[in-house]
């Protein structure tokens, strides 16, 4: 039944914001900056810090901190835990696309 | 661009109670009632509330009310423009799911 699908569906991804980020970042095997996820998002610092912050808390992304021409720089890419919960994310999605749309 | 997707998701679909809600229903012609809509979904009386409120005043459901064997009892079903939304979130969320797939 597809409620029982939705039951199912990650707390963490099905939030607009944060499926927004894995979007981005899922994408790039390199990173992106958290000045860059800010603007694609059109978010807040403060708001993105949030979302990013339950991501990294579940270990589904990971941040690294480096210096780029003398300025702090955080990178964000995805875990390896965090792109297969996202694909099963994705499928549970499609699966409840499918039924509903019946 | 995904991301641009992910922005116009309709705030009150992309929820899983009220996605949950919104599944039952849309298969439903004759409506469901509330403590089916309880039963199924695993969502407390109180909690339902709140869900079937928010969708109830964004005009995507509505409610009827009546007594059957002298006790009251609600029945919910979708409106014409709930179905319409709904088919566009679902569109959405399809063509979310197949490009981040990609």
């Amino acid at each position: 039944m597809v409620v029982d699908l939705t039951k199912k569906l990650d707390k963490i991804f099905h939030e607009r914001a944060r499926l927004g980020v894995m979007s981005i970042l899922i994408a790039s095997a390199e990173g992106v900056s958290f000045s860059e996820l800010a603007k694609k998002l059109e978010l807040t610092r403060g708001n993105l810090s949030v979302h990013i912050r339950v991501l990294e808390d579940n270990g589904y992304v990971e941040s690294k901190k480096e210096f780029v021409d003398r300025k702090p720089r955080t990178t964000f890419r995805v875990t390896k835990s965090g792109r297969k919960a996202f694909e099963e994310y994705l499928k549970l999605l499609e699966q409840i696309v499918k039924s509903v749309g019946k």
